[in-house]
C-alpha cells in the first residue's frame, strides 16, 4: 500500500461520542471536504469563504432537509490533517448522524478508519509520532499525571529530545562516514576519545529516559498496589473503606463523571490501582497459610505495598519478624497497624518508638488520610512535578532499549578498535530505533499497528 | 423567580454525549462567556475578533495547560441563545472535560441547568415555544417521520399555523372589543352571522390540527401493533422472523448504531411497535380460552392488527366467523394465512378468492415483504408525505383541545344572542390556550416543566 496514494480521497466520521447529545460534531478530510459538503448546504456558497470560519445552514438530501447546522471550515494547509477539512455540528440525534454520513458517502467521501485523521496529520508533517501517540494517550488519561505527561509529549517535549540525540548521531555517523571516505589515506578524523564521550553522553541521557518508563508506566497504568497482612487484619475493610471515600468524590458534573473504576483510587493525580482485591475479598476466611501464601505473590506484582497488622491480636514478635522478612524486598512498603482503637497498650507502644509506622482503625476509618499521604510519598512524583520528560509508551521503551543496544555495540568497537565502517553500522542502527520514535523511519505495518488503536473520527 | 434576571449570568455545560470520543464540545453562553475564555486561552485575543470564527490556542490553568483547542465564537445577538456564545472543541477526554469546566466555573461561570442554552434561546427570542420543544423531538427522533415531523415544526410550519389562527382570532377578538366601546349607542359593529362564520373556519382548521394528533403520536411513539390470532397460528414465529430481519439491517456507521428497541421494527421511516410480545411468547403453550381473552385486550390498544390463521389447521367456516368479528370493530387490521407451504388446498383457494388475503410462511419467511406493504399502508402517510403540520406534542393537543371547547362556547353564545362581553371572554380563552402552544402566553411552571425534560448543554 503507498499511504500517500490512499490519501487522496475524501473521510468522514462522526467526532464526538456515540450516543444521544445536544449536539455532534461530523468530520470530513481530503481534497473534496468543502465541495463535497457545499454540494448538499443551503446557505453561503462554502468554496467561497476563509479558513477558520462559521456558517449556518441546512443540509439537504435532495429536497428533504436533514438538519440546520453549523459548518466550520478549515482550508488546507491550516488544519489538523494540513488538508481541507469541514466541521458540521449537527443536532445529536443518532438517526440524523446516521443519515447525514449516508450523504456524504454517496457524495464520494469514504468512512474513516480508526485514527485516520490523525495518521492524515501525521503523514503531512502536523506532527511526529510521538506526538500523534500522545493524541490518544491524552483523550484516555484519566489523572493529572497521565494528563501532564500526554500533554507534555503532545506538545513535542519527548520529540525535542529524541530530535537532539539523533541529531548528535547524525554528527557522530558524518565524522565516521568521512573517514571511510578517505579510508585508504589511513585519515582519522573521529578522534576514538571523542567519540567515546559523545557516545557516554548519548547513553546517559537515553538511560534517564528508559529509567523513567517506571514512573511513565504507574502514570499511565496506575500504580499497583497491595494491601497484604495476616487473615482478620482488615485488609478488606481498609480497601473498601478507601473505595467509598473515592466513589463519594467522584464529580457530579454532568458528562464529566469518569467510569467508576473499581478498585482504583485518586490520590494527588496519581492513580492507585488495587490488585488481587478479588482474592482479598474470599482469602479472609481461608485457611492462613494459603492466604499469606497467594498474597506474597501478588506483593511481587505491586508498586507499592500496605501491610496491616492487627494491633490487637497480633504479638510484638511476630510483628517485627514480619516487618524484617519485607525489608528484605526490594518494593516499597508501609508499616500499618490497624485496628489502633482496639490496640494492646503495650504494642502499640514499642512500635511508636520505631520509626515509619502509621496507626489507623480501618473500621472507624480514622488516620486514612496519613495513610494515603504515605502512599503518594513511595511514588517518585519529583519527575513529573520537574516537567521532565517522562516515557509512558511501551514502544518507545523498546526503541529505547535497542538504541542502547546498538551504543553498546559501538562503545565495543571504539575499544576493541573496530574499523570504522562496522561501527558505522552500530551507528546507523541506532539511529534507526530513534528514528522510529518519532516517526522518521516507519513502515506500513508500524503506522498499521499504533493508528488501529485510535478510536473512529480521531 | 424572575427568568430574565436569571439571565444575567453565564452558563457552561458539555454539549456532546458523555464518553470517550475524538472530540467534545463545552458551551458557554452570557455576557461574560467571551472574556471569561479569553482570560485563560492562550492564543489570539478573543475579544477582538469577529463572530462567527474559530481559533487555535491554549486553556491554561494558571501555568497547567489543560488542552490545545479550538474556539468559536458566536457575539450577540448572532447565536443560537443570542447572548454571546463561545464553544471550545476540546480532546474528548472526561478528565480534561471536567477539569476545564471547572476552570470556568471558578471563572465565574455557573453550571447551565437541563434545556437551558434553548431556555434562554426561547426567552431572547430566536424562535417560540413549539419550536423549542421540537429542538428535543429532533434529538429523540428515531425514524424518517419521526425527524420529518420536528424538523417541519422547528423551522416554524406549525407555528406560523397557530401564528395564523391567533391573527385571526384576534381580529374577532377586536371587533367584538370595539362593539363593547360603543354598546351604549346599540352598535353592532360584528357581524353575528360573519364571526360565526370565522369561527367556524378556525374549528375546522383546529379539528385538523387535532385529529393529526393520531397520526403524531404513532410517529413519534411508534405504532403500537399486535399480533393476533389462535394458538399455534404461528405468531411468535412471525415476530421472530420480523425481529431478525431488523436486527440484520442495523446500520453498523460507528456512533450512529441506535440502540436496538426490542420489539419494534422500521419500514417506510415508521417504527411498528409490537406491544404485548410478552404475553404473545409465552400463551402459545396456554389454554386457548385464556390467550385469546387476552389478545382481544390487546387489540384494543393496537393501531393496526395482524390476524394470523392458521391455514394448515383452521376450518373454513371457523376463519370466516373470526374475520366477521373483526369486521365489527374500528381498528384496522390485516388477515393473515400462516403456514401457506401446508396450506389445505380448499381452504386456501376459497381464501384466495377473498379480498384483502395476504398468504405467508412465516416459519419459511416467505412473503414477510408483502406482509410488511399491507403494515405500512394502513397507516395514513399522506399527511405526512404532503408535508402537512402534524400534531405530535401531547401539550399542544391538549392546549387545541381547550381551544376547541372555548371557540365552541362563542359559538353558542352567537347563537343564544348572549351579549358581546361574555363572548369576549371566551375568545380571550381561545387565544389564551393557542398562546399557550407558542409560548405567547407563558408561566414558569409551564418553561420549567418544557425545559427541565432537555439534556444538559442543550
Amino acid at each position: 500500500m503507498n499511504p500517500i496514494a490512499a490519501m487522496d480521497d475524501t473521510i468522514v466520521a462522526l467526532a464526538t461520542p456515540q450516543g444521544v447529545g445536544a449536539i455532534a460534531v461530523i468530520r470530513l478530510s481530503g481534497n473534496e471536504a468543502i465541495s463535497i459538503v457545499n454540494e448538499v448546504f443551503k446557505g453561503r456558497d462554502l468554496s467561497k469563504q476563509e479558513s477558520h470560519t462559521i456558517h449556518f445552514g441546512t443540509i439537504r438530501d435532495g429536497e428533504k432537509i436533514l438538519d440546520e447546522v453549523l459548518v466550520s471550515l478549515f482550508i488546507a494547509p491550516k488544519s489538523f490533517t494540513k488538508e481541507n477539512v469541514v466541521e458540521i455540528s449537527t443536532h445529536g440525534s443518532p438517526f440524523i448522524i446516521k443519515q447525514m454520513i449516508q450523504l456524504f458517502l454517496r457524495k464520494g467521501a469514504r468512512l474513516a478508519r480508526a485514527g485516520e485523521f490523525t495518521k492524515r496529520a501525521f503523514m503531512n508533517g502536523q506532527f511526529d509520532l510521538a506526538q500523534a501517540e500522545a493524541v490518544a494517550d491524552l483523550i484516555h488519561s484519566d489523572s493529572e499525571a497521565a494528563h501532564a505527561a500526554a500533554m507534555n509529549q503532545m506538545r513535542g517535549g519527548f520529540s525535542a529530545e529524541i530530535a537532539a540525540l539523533r541529531e548528535q548521531l547524525i554528527h557522530f555517523a558524518s565524522m565516521i562516514e568521512l573517514e571511510l571516505d578517505f579510508s585508504e589515506e589511513d585519515v582519522e578524523f573521529a578522534d576514538r576519545q571523542q567519540l567515546q564521550g559523545l557516545v557516554d553522553r548519548l547513553q546517559e541521557v537515553i538511560k534517564k529516559l528508559v529509567d523513567s518508563f517506571d514512573l511513565g508506566n504507574v502514570i499511565k497504568n496506575g500504580v499497583p498496589t497491595v494491601i497484604a497482612g495476616k487473615p482478620n487484619a482488615g485488609k478488606s475493610t481498609l480497601l473498601n473503606a478507601l473505595l467509598n471515600e473515592e466513589k463519594a468524590i467522584v464529580s457530579d458534573i454532568a458528562g464529566t463523571t469518569r467510569d467508576f473504576i473499581e478498585d482504583e483510587i485518586h490520590l494527588e493525580g496519581l492513580s492507585f490501582r488495587f490488585i488481587d482485591t478479588a482474592g482479598l475479598r474470599e482469602t479472609e476466611d481461608k485457611v492462613e497459610a494459603i492466604g499469606v501464601e497467594r498474597t506474597r505473590e501478588k506483593m511481587k506484582q505491586a508498586a507499592v505495598i500496605i501491610y496491616l497488622f492487627d494491633l490487637a491480636e497480633e504479638r510484638l514478635e511476630d510483628i517485627q519478624a514480619e516487618v524484617a522478612k519485607l525489608q528484605e524486598g526490594t518494593i516499597p512498603f508501609i508499616k500499618v497497624g490497624n485496628k489502633m482503637d482496639k490496640a494492646k497498650p503495650e504494642i502499640l507502644e514499642a512500635l511508636q518508638q520505631e520509626e515509619g509506622w502509621i496507626f489507623i482503625s480501618a473500621g472507624q476509618k480514622e488516620n486514612l488520610e496519613e495513610l494515603k499521604d504515605q502512599l503518594v510519598s513511595k511514588v517518585n512524583m519529583q519527575e513529573i512535578k520537574a516537567g521532565n520528560t517522562v516515557v509512558t509508551n511501551a514502544r518507545h521503551y523498546e526503541s529505547l532499549i535497542r538504541t542502547q543496544q546498538a551504543l553498546d555495540n559501538v562503545t565495543n568497537a571504539i575499544v576493541a578498535q573496530i574499523p570504522g565502517d562496522l561501527m558505522a553500522m552500530d551507528i546507523r542502527e541506532a539511529l534507526h530505533y530513534l528514528g522510529e520514535i518519532s516517526g522518521t523511519v516507519t513502515t506500513d505495518d508500524l503506522l498499521e499497528n499504533i493508528f488501529s488503536k485510535f478510536c473512529i473520527g480521531k
